[in-house]
């Protein structure tokens, strides 16, 4: 079958990551990509690295002869979006924004679109809310876990993101001159992801009293997340790797490394690579992936394949920068 | 079709990324990955981007149940390889190496694999000579008018190559705390490229003095390559742009930039950029590629693409980084 | 007064940043820059960046008309050097190696060099076991606390440190390649410094049960380490910034910054920023220093100022590098 | 003697690097700094690595209790500033925008800031227009030529800057996600600082043709300038060497290296380190600087020693980043 897909907020940074997968992607016709900012203007001025590749040009408007549309907007967009664009019946929605992901925002309509959580009510799905890209890493660290009712007591989170992650938008952190080099912390213990986390934890494993210290650190890198998280476990090592391995067995962009891991085994692909040790009574969890990829485009990518009944790797058997 | 590729020298920089695009590449099945120093590892022990990826081992052992051949080992060794390991007859051979780039050391079995240049006579090839990446960088900079005889006088040449071009082995200039945040130059004058670009223009240009001033740089950066070059010329600016364009319009990877060009546009692709200005009575070229994949490895399996009647996208409609 | 300095193992990291300190300091004398490796060669091609700046040469000698001996050498190699090589009595010693810094290793003629914990003992010390990176920057971020007893029940560090922490020995790490954009772990629970921060903080809070989670990152930039802590605790917001306040009020190299900090504010010079915020129960601090003078050769010659009777800041008012 | 500087445009980078020198000048007292933007706040606040070495605020007002007057504002507005602000008599001035670094434009009371060419006539100066930096380091390496009158024909410049060299405001290309490990060319063969570089070089070489190809590039680090150039000359490489080392032998911060030189040689420091080889008819010279200090700040300090009678290094000793 062949995929019609819209895009809204094309210029943008989710946006563009959009592109440089759905240009490639063998079942897929790119119908549009709306963008406010740059009507008319070659999608390859604005995100040049499609130069030579595309002669697409972003448009004003919307069309409703398509399949799914991909929304690349700002939090708040989303929503702000959809009540002045209703969407035709029939046309599967997938959000990278933040808007429909809590529940008690969303409704039962969305299904947080995290494949490893809820492949068999994605595939089913009209609505996905796709998740952040810090709640993807640091969940794909807690799921086996989680699924096995074994998280208790607090979980300690540090994970340091890339400047992609902040948008394209210029702000005094994302100067060249000031981020390279450079290292900081914020929002520590109140990151806006905490609360899809825990409601995703909750709901796996409903006695899990929801303690989550969250130190967010901003590297001087463009690209990926690299999350480590420990919590009290009776678990030997052994039985931790082939829980962790049994859990990710039959999902096909997650893989539990028994070597240490280091974030660029997965930039530039749509990977999560988790690693696990045991130290004293303490359960150490390292998990990294690609924020524009798994974290955000290429997951989306993800669950529109499986949303359509593609097979799950299509376009998205990427070669890693490695480099 | 399929094709059967053998690699000897898997796990250096450039077979790594030979495999890291083979191993999605449509029509080709990886017979071994032959390494002397690895064999016997899992290939992901190495290249540790491939975790997940792929379960196969490097061998010490070699096979003659291939197509092709892509020699991916050190400059020398190709020829000594050769020399100790006698290919069966009907064995297409892609040697990434310098060793037969120059026709006084090669002879005429061997074709200069540029396909800017020659494409036609790849097609027709037995042995390829896989440029070298500084080579490639520069010559995609000059082949529209080198193939007019438009080069004349002197060129001036100043390209930055990233740190995989010198290879994983570790030295001084390789250590990240010396080459983080900076640049030098070496071999100025004297880069043993220099022969290679040479034999090129005055194969096509016959009447070229030959002097071409070429400063490399060590750029703080690890892929990529960034050539600047200019000559007198008695061309316009819109005469040149169209001779650029009209020279590339059939290559589907080379394209020419009516806008300024940035290293990171072509990083993780197969493609190069060209931009030309014309200031006074001087033509400037600027010229981008990744030095692992239009400037190795990827070349390598692109003449593998022309060699055997494939498209010659196939396996490299690679999503590029961009950041 | 003039105090002249002689150095041992002055080709390495810390004897480099070493000599860019001595050699500026109004009252220091550099007599010797021992070097097994170097004997004879010029400093400046050692240590590059003091081109122009001296034309003293390596030595593979020893003298003992010296005032204070550093000891620059490699972990272990400080004790062997001393056994094989007696100091004449009167003659300090500053040993930046780990090997003096455990009461049970270095027995009570060994003072442990870190002047916000020990400024008077140092100041009549004969014998400096100069902290190590990680331990000086995480140290501060908890001495207040411990002062006080009131660090009780698990402490939390999460620290990142710059490449020159591994020493300029060449190592897969260390590549540029691989760790350009990088982030990795090492060492989770298990980093030896921890034994040198545990005495300390035993030292300070006696009935700490000493249970301190420590988490080492290895960042992607060559200089400083941020290190983030947090801890349960009674202390309100303004209670925590008082103490810490009081506590460095005398200290002319910490300061307790009421706003976020990040990392490049101490690259480059000898200061320590301590940033402490409250989030429910836990007191979470932030602490950063250049690893290399903080952390290394700019403490050793604080404490030489304070044996010395310097003032504490002669020869280390250095101007940050900024970006 | 102590000098009262009073600094306009303290808030930008180059207003940064000057409050970072001269905080620590032993002869300076800072009377003021003038931000129109952050009147009222701590200058610390801006410039936050000077947290903790200083409490000063920057000040709306200007005061002519002042020795010497430090513009740091914008290209343009030094000229502006000074129109609607009429500076008394005696007090000096040194301008650190191009507002005045060309004859037609200054006037015969503005002096060329380069100690190394008009050192003599600094001294004597009231008002200084200091270089550029691309200008600096550029003349830098054609100084020696130049007053022997052996410039001649075509001079081939390619210079690389980091991201400071820009200014802090925020921009496309000053965006970290865009410029980490990228590298692009701008404004080739038309930088403005050909001008003040062609009447230095005019001025010292009459008959020069002023033929100067310069092809500027933007690195991804933060700080320095790197040029190479080449001209055409009869010197054989001793003669060359012997030259530079003559006419930089009484400048004390300017150094000529036998070995190749990188930029990090001189990165947070006030040097400019020169290379000179000899390859066929070409003499080949790098230069390097790092262009907030020699570059710009530096370089102002430095003619306000020589104004003041002060010892040319006085305050500028800087310990280089080294890394």
């Amino acid at each position: 079958m062949r995929v019609r897909a819209g895009i809204v907020g094309g210029a943008g940074y989710t946006g563009g990551e959009m592109l440089r997968l759905l240009i490639n992607h063998p079942s897929v016709d790119i119908a549009f990509v709306n963008s406010k900012s740059n009507a008319g203007n070659l999608i390859s001025d604005v995100h040049t690295d499609l130069f030579g590749d595309t002669d697409l040009r972003f448009t004003g408007e919307l069309s409703s002869d398509i399949d799914v549309l991909f929304l690349c907007v700002g939090h708040g967009d989303a929503k702000k979006f959809l009540a002045a664009n209703p969407v035709a019946e029939g046309i599967k929605i997938i959000d990278l924004s933040q808007d429909f992901r809590l529940k008690a925002a969303a409704g039962e309509d969305w299904v947080y679109g995290l494949p490893e959580m809820n492949r068999e009510r994605i595939k089913n799905a009209n609505y996905i809310a796709n998740p952040g890209c810090f709640a993807t890493c640091i969940q794909l660290g807690l799921l086996p876990l989680a699924a096995k009712g074994l998280l208790k007591g607090e979980v300690h989170v540090n994970a340091t993101t890339g400047s992609t992650g902040a948008g394209q938008s210029l702000s005094a952190t994302s100067h060249f001159s000031w981020r390279n080099n450079n290292l900081s912390i914020y929002k520590a213990f109140e990151h806006q992801h905490l609360n899809e986390i825990g409601e995703s934890l909750i709901q796996m494993n409903p006695d899990f009293d929801g303690v989550l210290n969250f130190i967010p650190q901003r590297g001087d890198f463009p690209r990926g997340i690299l999350a480590s998280m420990y919590v009290e476990s009776d678990l030997t090592a052994e039985e931790a790797q082939a829980l962790y391995e049994a859990y990710y067995a039959a999902h096909p962009f997650t893989h539990v490394s028994k070597k240490n891991i280091d974030l660029k085994q997965v930039v530039n692909t749509n990977k999560a690579l988790v690693h696990v040790e045991k130290h004293g009574n303490k359960l150490f969890v390292i998990s990294i992936i690609d924020n524009l990829l798994k974290g955000a485009s290429g997951q989306a990518v993800q669950n529109m394949n499986l949303i359509f009944g593609l097979e799950e790797r299509q376009g998205l058997a990427l070669k890693a920068a490695g480099f």
